[in-house]
C-alpha cells in the first residue's frame, strides 16, 4: 500500500478532490476483524455478527494483537486505529465530521455511514416545527393551561417560500415533504452537483421547485418565510450563515438541522433582536451539549432541540450496514460512501 | 309557492331525503334585497355589494319593509326571516348546523356555505398537531425553559394508520396530506357516497388508501395510531364517538375537527383515564365557548384549540359567494349548496 499517506484534516482540506479509495479487497475483507463501539446495543451487535459472519470485538484505542485488517462500526475512531490496518469504517451516524475532525483519515480506508430513514425523519422534524408555529401550538398550550378560550387564526404554509440549503438526500426529502404541503421550495446547492449544463437551464433535482447556487441566494432570502439548513460542516460551510445572510432576511424563521458551526451565533442573535429573523429552531449548536448556563438558552424566540432531529435507530444502522456489506462483497461502491475530502 | 311548508328541525329529521329547492329565479334575484350580518367587515360588505350590484342592509330580526325577496349573507338567521321571503342564504361558515338548528328552515330557500381553503387549513391543523406530538414539541419547550439539553427521539408517522371519519372535501384533504407523509389512511364513510357497486370492491375516493363504512370500523380502531373526525353534526352523528368506539382503541390519539356534540365526553374522559386514548386534540366541544370553570380544561393529556382549525377569512367568503353567484345567475346549482335535510 504505497498510497498510505494520510489525508490532511478534512476541515482544512477545502474540499479538494480526493480520489476514492479502492474498495476493500475480498481477501482482506475475509481476514478482517470486526470491531464495534462498546456503546452499541447487544441486539445490534448480534446482527452485525450475523451479516459479517464473524465475532465482534470491542472498538478501543488498543488494536487487537494479530496484524489483521480492521472493519469497524461505531461513532469515533481511536487514534491507534488511524493506520493502514483500517480497511473499512462504518459510521453509526450520518454526520461524519467528528470522525474526520478527530485526526487524519487513513486514505485507503473506506468510510460509509448510516443514513437510515434520516431524510424522512428530518423532513418531518422540519415540517413539524413549521406547522407548530403556523398552528400556534405553543400559544394554544399556554391558553389551555389557564383555561382560556380564544380563537387564534392559523397561517397556511401553502404558497409561501422555503429556502432549503443543501440539495442532497436530506435537503431533497425536506423539499419533497414541504412541496406536498404546497410550500414553494427553492433549493440552494453549494456544489455544482446540479449546476446548469452550458447553455441550458439548471437541472432541478427532485424535491424542489427551483434550485439556485449559494452565490445567488441574496435575492431570495428576503422572500423566504423559512430558511432551512441541512448543510454539513466543512471548511467551506463554517460560519456560512453570517451577518450578511441574516441581514437579507425579512421575517423568516430559521431552522437548522445541519451543523451548528455553520452559523455565526452572534449574527443570529442580532437578527433575532432586530426582528429580521422571526424565530429560530436550532437542532444543532456550535458547541454541544449546551450547558445550563450557556447563554444560547436565552436567545429570544428560539427553541433548541438537543440534536434530536435525525436520531438513527439500531434498525437503521443494521439495514444500512447490510446494504453496504452487500455492495462491497459484490464489488460495488456503496451509495453510502463518504467522500473524505469533501467531508460528507 | 304552494310547497312553502317548513322542514322539520333538521337534527330531528334523521337525514330523510329532501328534494332540493328550486334555484332562485332570475326575476326574484333581480328584486332581492341584500342583507348582511352586522359583524362582517366593511371591505367584505363592499365586495358583496360589487358582486350583487346592490346596496347592503343590515341583517336583523326586523325584515326590511317592502315585500321583496331576501338574499342574506351571515352566520345566523333571525326567526323573523325564516319565511317564504327568504330566497337565498349564504353562510359565512362551513358548518351550518347552528343555522339549521336555530329553527325550521324555510323549504324553498337556497342555502350555500363558505368552504374556502378550509380543507387545506384543517388538513394542516391535523398534521400540525400530529407532528407536534411525534416531534415532542411541548416536551422540548419544557426542556428549553429550564435550559436542559436532552435528546428525545421522534416518532415517524410513516407507515402508521390514521382513521379519518368523514370522506367529504375536508376528510379527503386530511387524507391526502397525511398520505404525503407516508401515513396509511383509512377513510370511514358514514353515508353510501362511496359504497361498493354490487359485486365490486368499494370505490376509494381520492385521499385514502382504503375506505370502510361506519359499521365496519370496530376492527380498525385497535390498529389506529390516530382517529380523526371531520364529521358534521346531524341526528345520526350525535354522540357517535361513544363508549363502544373508545373501548376499541389501543393507544390512539383522537383529533376532533368536526363537531363537538359528535363525542360523548364522559366516554372520552374514561378512555383518556384508562389509557386506551393516548391524547386528545379537541378543536370543538359540545358547548362552546368553554368557560374557565368548565371541567373540560382538566381532561388529562388534552389540548383544546377553541374552534380555530378552519377559521374562514373574508377572502374565502368573497371568493365562495362569488362562485355561488356565478352559478345561480347561470342557472347552475352551486357546488357549495347545503342539503338542508342531511344538514351539510
Amino acid at each position: 500500500m504505497s498510497e498510505s499517506s494520510v489525508q490532511p484534516h478534512s476541515l482544512l482540506a477545502c474540499g479538494l478532490p480526493v480520489p476514492p479509495p479502492p474498495l476493500p479487497a475480498a481477501d482482506a475483507l475475509a481476514l478482517a476483524r470486526l470491531l464495534v463501539a462498546p456503546s452499541l446495543d447487544a441486539g445490534l451487535v448480534r446482527e452485525l455478527e450475523r451479516i459479517t459472519g464473524r465475532r465482534a470485538e470491542p472498538l478501543s484505542n488498543v488494536p487487537p494483537p494479530p496484524d489483521a485488517p480492521l472493519l469497524c462500526v461505531g461513532d469515533a475512531l481511536p487514534d491507534a486505529l488511524r493506520t493502514d490496518r483500517l480497511l473499512w469504517f462504518h459510521s453509526v451516524n450520518a454526520g461524519t465530521d467528528p470522525l474526520l475532525a478527530g485526526g487524519p483519515w487513513p486514505a485507503p480506508a473506506l468510510l460509509t455511514r448510516t443514513v437510515g430513514r434520516m431524510g424522512e425523519r428530518i423532513a418531518q422534524y422540519v415540517l413539524g416545527w413549521m406547522l407548530a408555529e403556523a398552528q400556534s401550538v405553543p400559544e394554544f398550550a399556554e391558553r389551555h393551561a389557564r383555561a382560556h378560550w380564544e380563537r387564534l387564526p392559523s397561517e397556511l404554509v401553502a404558497g409561501r417560500t422555503a429556502l432549503v440549503y443543501g440539495t442532497g438526500r436530506i435537503g431533497a426529502a425536506v423539499g419533497r415533504l414541504l412541496g406536498a404541503c404546497g410550500v414553494r421550495t427553492v433549493g440552494v446547492a453549494r456544489t455544482a452537483r446540479y449546476g446548469p449544463a452550458p447553455g441550458t437551464d439548471r437541472v432541478v433535482p427532485p424535491g424542489f421547485d427551483r434550485v439556485i447556487g449559494a452565490a445567488e441566494d441574496a435575492g431570495v432570502l428576503g422572500e423566504a418565510r423559512w430558511v432551512i439548513s441541512t448543510l454539513p460542516l466543512t471548511a467551506a460551510t463554517e460560519g456560512f450563515f453570517g451577518a450578511e445572510r441574516f441581514a437579507a432576511l425579512r421575517g423568516a424563521t430559521f431552522v437548522n438541522v445541519g451543523r451548528g458551526a455553520t452559523v455565526d451565533m452572534g449574527a443570529l442573535e442580532a437578527a433575532l433582536r432586530d426582528g429580521r429573523l422571526r424565530r429560530a429552531v436550532l437542532d444543532v449548536l456550535p458547541a454541544e451539549p449546551a450547558a445550563p448556563q450557556d447563554p444560547v438558552w436565552k436567545l429570544p424566540r428560539t427553541v433548541i432541540t438537543s440534536h434530536s432531529a435525525g436520531i438513527t435507530t439500531d434498525e437503521d444502522i443494521a439495514v444500512d450496514f447490510a446494504a453496504c456489506w452487500d455492495d462491497v462483497t459484490a464489488g460495488r461502491r456503496p451509495g453510502l460512501t463518504v467522500d473524505t475530502g469533501r467531508g460528507y
